[in-house]
């Protein structure tokens, strides 16, 4: 196990009170520090493994708060599972030798494998094991949440190596009433209304899926933390997957529909290889219409779905009459890169501090634009007179109006106390920054005011 | 005269109590038979033939009314014409030999031709004479129902026979005050909103146009009185074109324009060339856009026509302060194929026993989706635990959430109680009946209720 | 200086009472005698050159106010600067020998150069002179409105030849507090509702931009006077580039914005290379849908601006807040041919009567359509019966209705009382003024009734 990332964390406390943050890959290297710190906990729904994680996260934000709900609890449609609890796990061949053991690679054990202690012939395992053929050496991700079976997940090319039994198997894991655990942490602002951002907590030993979200997640609430003033109140929550999720809305899903303003999902955002963007239900909230305009300017290429393509928690938190605001942002997207639910969606191999930096970036320019955008309009009527103010050339000729200050008279024509300044950028094709600085000085010399 | 299809439309009348009749050709061989028995009825504006023809319609449709209009009434802008009846009409030469007879094609006279018996030089009969040089073989179909004259049509190649005369030409028919004639039946269903389903009956032997419109609308007439159950109640109405269809507005306008919900006009739907599309006015009713899902699923590449192409009666329902919202699906829409309104629109060779069920079947299936869309919403908030419910996978693993599924989950993610089974059929691309099927283990399972 | 073009404009207000004056090239001919007239006068945005050319406008319009604003008042975010006014200047070689001289081109002197008088070697004469290297023939126009300079401008090749000085400097020039000067134009119509039509005069001896616009405003203004009914009202604007405009809406915006339901900017009115169109802010104005319209009919391949190739006073006409509906239709844009701001602008090379006459019609066009478009529905249901009144032909073959009858009826379809002959028009993708020569039979007929 790595050692606790404390000096870069002290680092970065500093580092993200300002723009600096994002320049700097030190956020990228405090999220992978913390992620291989979460790497080896066998994470699933329920059980320890979850408490660790949050534990680790708590002590990263220190106002997270935990919360658990009772195995059997009727959540929304769902039933929250038995807890479930592995202490060890193997196969071993007639002469004792240990053929697949669960402390090698949490991988190996199905999710939610039920106790089992016996002998049994190559026919039967064959039934309990999994593998990927196309994929020789990978361990595959199963899991079985919701019907009582026991499997052994290894690469293809370890499943010729096997031999023809007898085996022993040894599960020595528990299936009994516990609860389900997740994470919030609120983050006040001067408004009431919230920016919600989701991530999920569930997943064994793999990288992108899923300890880029955590670990990108923690690293945004640092720096809202650490922000003197915020328009939106934040609300940042660490549950498990689905399960978790429906948890949290059957408690919270009045306050929600109330305050969400806009939220993201925090999934996928640690490799280098591209950026992604699935939209909410309805497909044009303003989460969806910042999270393209943040894309399309760090990655012009970047992979558009819809809808249909979604595939995490959007299937909960923007399910019809939840209908929650929230995009997500993401780097590779689950389900559509070769390492996706294996042992191969490694740190280092997939996931990189660079890349972590670069999904911290763009849901950082997101929020960036939801707490900055407003709406202006012109303090006067008509083209303010900007040379005597010294902002505009005094001899005209036919080239003298520059392409900037072309720029400057268009955003100018726009600012009609009904079109904010993001609205403006998307108009024009500017960046919301260019558009920003554009404006600040007007407002400075009181040519625009703020409307609402 | 063929003999009455009596045993065809015996096992009809069976065969359509369910889903199977549209499998099945037997309803295009009773549209195709009882199209033979109308076929020789010299049908026009007004006269015998008209009753004649809504008399056999009668003798089908038991619950067809039949009712009249004086000629002379003002009806809209129009005023309906003298009745017109032909005994008998021909031309013969010097020497008495018969050179063309009305009663060989009821085309040969033009329609509503005033009497007239007399000798005539060849110069003389030209003005009165009407070929077509470019398809010598066909008779075309004339009328002048508003100027009084008279005439005779032959094909191009008989007109090069005739000699140089003089000619006898005898025209003992009568334009003598009387009625015009159309039928209705009313299919009372659940609500007092109605389809309204309208076809013409004033054409002579031609069949695409215009047998096959009143054919097929009587095999619908006959599907929907042997349902147990309508949601809508069915309107049928069968008139001379135009005139009948003002006629027939000057008397139900009001009604109309309260209660009809959606509506189509029904002609041409006998060949198997193609299929087409006609919109409404407004082109955006729901009876435009389910005829365009019906036909997208039959023939992919069917015709799509703009209001601008119109040339039925959407002329007069669709009229301003008039527009019902009635949209035409066609085969091979009149105008736009070679034998149209000539001698050549013939049963066998252009209308087949196959080609109006094709037309049938098209018509079914839109008043299908009206009947049976509805707006449902999930019960539950959050995605629904099927697995619980023996609907979905129970291990899941990289590979497992097949096409089916993502589907069925795609559809329960648009049930917000907004999206009409339709709206979401159209969203995803889907057929209405795929939507139907997948959702109704849903609603029986109570995972979805009807909103409204 | 040319003869006053009185005998033209005789002859003109004769023409112009009818619509044989956009067919006769006579109002460019006048257009271009009357520029020819102001061609010589050395306007700027204030000063004696303004008031001559408004004084020769008010003979040409007798209804014409002239009104004034004195220097230093606040208008708007500006402020009136001080009158200029020129009474000689010119640069001379040691020798006396005359090398620049404002007398042979107006252009010569930097716009609101203040007075000087002194000897000047070359490189400070250097920082006083402006040319166009790329253009080595063209005398360029430069003003220093609001910063206190004095400059001369010459031709690139003139620059060549001025030797290596001492120079004789003399600008004989004033800046003093005087007034801003303006014309105004109402011709009443029976609505309180208005047109704007606004031009400028503030620019010396160049003749598409800007003569063009101030003659082709006076030939619609003559014209619109000459008409014996009016639906709106008309108020012409002749006032200085940008703070002319600002000046005018200071006092008049309460007035326009309650009562402009369109309005032109006439600039750029006089070449025949070209048409052009830059939209209002909104644009989607009538004024803008009017434009293309008319556009679209006189020159198919017509250039489409938007808002941010604006530049000209629709940036204060249209600036947010104002948001007056006004739209430019040009002939060759400002800015985007070789000859714009230099002494190359001129009449005859660039400007000709052809060229101004085809900005002129523009115009009329797009007025003709302001003052005659209407609402019309039909006064029966269904389609009328246009045979009984002799519009339609009586006998129907497979050929006889006509693309003419075709159209008609099409017009006739969409007159519901909601469309305009000009929405009409657009829908159909007819001129404007067909769709008004379908309907005005029919409206005599009483088939269409006029709504509103």
């Amino acid at each position: 196990m790595p050692a606790k990332p404390k000096s870069i964390s002290m680092k970065f406390a500093e580092l993200l009170k300002g723009e600096a943050a994002q320049e700097s890959a030190l956020v990228g290297q405090y999220c992978f520090g913390l992620a291989k710190e979460l790497w080896p906990i066998n994470r699933s729904l329920t059980g320890p493994g979850v408490r660790q994680t949050l534990d680790i996260l708590r002590r990263e934000l220190p106002g997270l708060t935990l919360h658990s709900v009772p195995s059997g609890s009727q959540v929304l449609d769902w039933t929250v599972p038995d807890e479930w609890s592995v202490r060890e796990a193997w196969i071993e061949d007639a002469d004792g030798r240990r053929l697949v053991d669960f402390a090698d690679n949490n991988l190996h054990l199905v999710g939610y494998s039920e106790p089992f202690e016996g002998w049994v012939e190559r026919d039967v395992l064959e039934r309990h094991l999994h593998s990927l053929p196309e994929q020789p050496l990978a361990i595959p991700y199963v899991t079985s949440y919701y019907r009582r079976d026991w499997g052994f997940c290894v690469s293809h090319e370890h499943r010729q190596t096997l031999g023809q039994g007898p085996f022993k198997v040894n599960i020595d894991s528990s299936l009994e009433p516990g609860q389900l655990d997740y994470g919030e942490l609120v983050i006040p602002g001067e408004s009431r209304k919230e920016v919600l951002l989701s991530t999920y907590v569930c997943h064994p030993s793999m990288a992108n899926n899923e300890l880029s979200g955590p670990v990108v997640a923690t690293a945004l609430g640092r720096w809202l933390a650490a922000q003197d003033r915020l328009k939106y109140t934040y609300r940042l929550v660490f549950a498990p997957e689905t399960i978790g999720a429906i948890a949290y809305l059957s408690r919270k899903i009045d306050h929600l529909r109330e305050h969400v303003t806009a939220g993201f999902l925090l999934t996928c955002l640690g490799d280098e290889r591209s950026y992604s963007y699935v939209p909410s239900r309805a497909s044009d909230t303003i989460a969806d219409r910042v999270a393209q305009h943040v894309l399309k300017g760090i990655a012009p290429d970047y992979r558009k779905y819809t809808w249909l393509d979604r595939g995490s928690d959007e299937r909960q938190f923007c399910a019809p009459r939840v209908d929650l605001p929230m995009a997500s942002i993401m780097r590779s997207k689950y389900g559509e890169y070769p390492e996706y639910h294996t042992s191969l969606d490694t740190l280092g191999e997939v996931v990189t501090a660079r890349g972590l930096q670069g999904g911290f970036d763009a849901l950082h320019n997101a929020i960036h634009i939801l707490e900055n955008d407003i709406v202006t309009r012109t303090t006067v009527l008509g083209e303010p007179q900007l040379g005597k103010r010294g902002l505009y050339p005094t001899i005209s000729t036919k080239h003298s109006v520059t392409a900037e200050v072309q720029t400057m008279m268009d955003v100018i024509s726009y600012c009609d106390g009904r079109l904010s300044h993001f609205d403006i950028a998307e108009k024009l094709g500017l960046p919301f920054d260019r558009v920003q600085s554009i404006c600040a000085p007007l407002m400075e010399a009181g040519l625009l005011e703020v409307v609402d």
